[in-house]
């Protein structure tokens, strides 16, 4: 394990553990206004997707799109975002997020400026969804999934 | 070739062409602010990264990565940030962006409120350092290269 002082995805989990594996973990995010939030963490530290491994570059990819097609099965978004930026934290995590017509900045970006404010109703609906798609995520990764917070 | 009529990404290249290959191209991107800003566009008209094959999958990933090398050993940037969002065009684009310290949004997203103007002379030095990028990414893909615009 490559560890860096004072880095939180180094220090911390990084959110609501869904399923960790020995590469990488999945985290739920916190993100008000965007139930369908996750994240995929590398475990070492390293800084850019082109600083793995070929080997390490396809099992991660793999797992965003096994998650990506998780989520699109089970919380039927419109489109889902995929990223990996780190500006403020340079330790690589890809940001999978579902987004939907009526979602606070749909078209734009989830760092834009909201657009307006999700109805209620939607944002219960895609959250009454979460338990069954992590319970697909955990399947996903069979007997690595160490962590279920 | 799978296209959608009316789609951006299938009328037309979406930027200034750099390279093209049998699966996919990339472009220059013409950001304001953001001299280093490509995108890989996916030649078919496939909406997420889950839609394509595996090996497709790989191609396409492995193209991002060492086109992101190039950007790093080219572009010196602080962080490179790579998304694929495709809410408003929903054709397979990834974006790769060299991102600095000193640019108009940093740490945020490009896509987040700018927080500053960015240094004209720096935005130059990196301007000046593209044609030196372009042409190793037609290296990379030898013999492939149709496009040069």
């Amino acid at each position: 394990m490559t560890r860096a002082a004072g880095c939180p995805l180094c220090e911390g989990e990084g959110g609501r553990l869904v399923l960790r594996t020995p590469r990488f973990r999945v985290i739920h995010a916190a993100e008000a206004g965007f139930p369908g939030f996750y994240r995929l963490v590398w475990n070492d530290h390293v800084a850019e997707f082109s600083d793995l491994s070929a080997a390490d570059r396809a099992a991660c990819m793999e797992a965003v799109a096994a998650i990506e097609q998780a989520m699109r099965e089970h919380l039927r978004p419109a489109k889902v975002n995929l990223a990996a930026l780190g500006n403020m934290v340079p330790h690589l995590h890809w940001h999978l997020v579902a987004r939907y017509e009526w979602d606070s900045h749909f078209p734009a970006p989830v760092w834009a400026a909201a657009t307006r404010a999700a109805p209620d109703d939607r944002l219960a609906d895609v959250q009454a969804r979460l338990p069954a798609l992590e319970q697909a995520l955990r399947a996903l990764f069979p007997g690595q999934s160490a962590g279920q917070a």
